[in-house]
């Protein structure tokens, strides 16, 4: 038997939720999960997340298509930071890339692109 | 030609850094880092990063000798965000698991452990 884990949402109600891809390991993003985004996550299996600027649950990809499928959700050992195992249509950066993390800190472009964000986005 | 990213440390000071193992992409622990913290990593190229509750710096293994080898520093698109591709010593959660995510949140242990805590951290 296990027990569900409480996931520790602290004095913002936020916690940080890494998204890798499930297969191939990238970390394509970090973005910011209420209770009520995580709980849309798990019913839905698709990723949930709140936006610290709008105020407001979204869900990836909703306008773009873009969704992540979430396959695991992983807690770690304080069970205040999550990571969604996901399957990522397309790229899940609004710039194109695959990833967000497509730079090194010295500005170097080491990321793939994986859409036309003009395409997408207009 | 290339320029450095200007990280975005926000209004706390701070950002979430992802640890990430160069070589298995398997996600290792999530901490924050202070633009003091980020310039320790880059002097040395040793993780290091900025303790919420202690209130300080801290280099990650300097107690246990479970150091991260820094190989190279990643930054998100909006800058708020770093990924620190690492050369993991032994592993990096205090519980002696390989990655802090070691836990499903239906509280399944799917995590490797890499070391007895108990002889870690007598």
């Amino acid at each position: 038997m296990t027990d569900e884990i409480a996931v520790d949402f602290g004095a913002d109600g936020l916690v940080p939720a890494i998204a890798q891809d499930a297969e191939t390991g990238e970390v394509l993003m970090l973005a910011y999960v209420s209770p009520e985004a995580l709980e849309r996550t798990r019913e839905t299996g698709l990723a949930h997340y709140y936006s610290r600027s709008r105020e407001e649950l979204w869900q990836k990809g909703k306008t773009s298509g873009h969704v992540q499928h979430v396959t695991e959700v992983r807690v770690d050992c304080d069970a205040d930071t999550l990571l969604y195992l996901v399957e990522q249509e397309a790229g899940a950066c609004h710039t194109g890339h695959r990833s967000c993390f497509y730079r090194t800190i010295d500005g170097e472009n080491v990321g793939e692109m994986a859409f036309d964000p003009d395409t997408v986005y207009e």
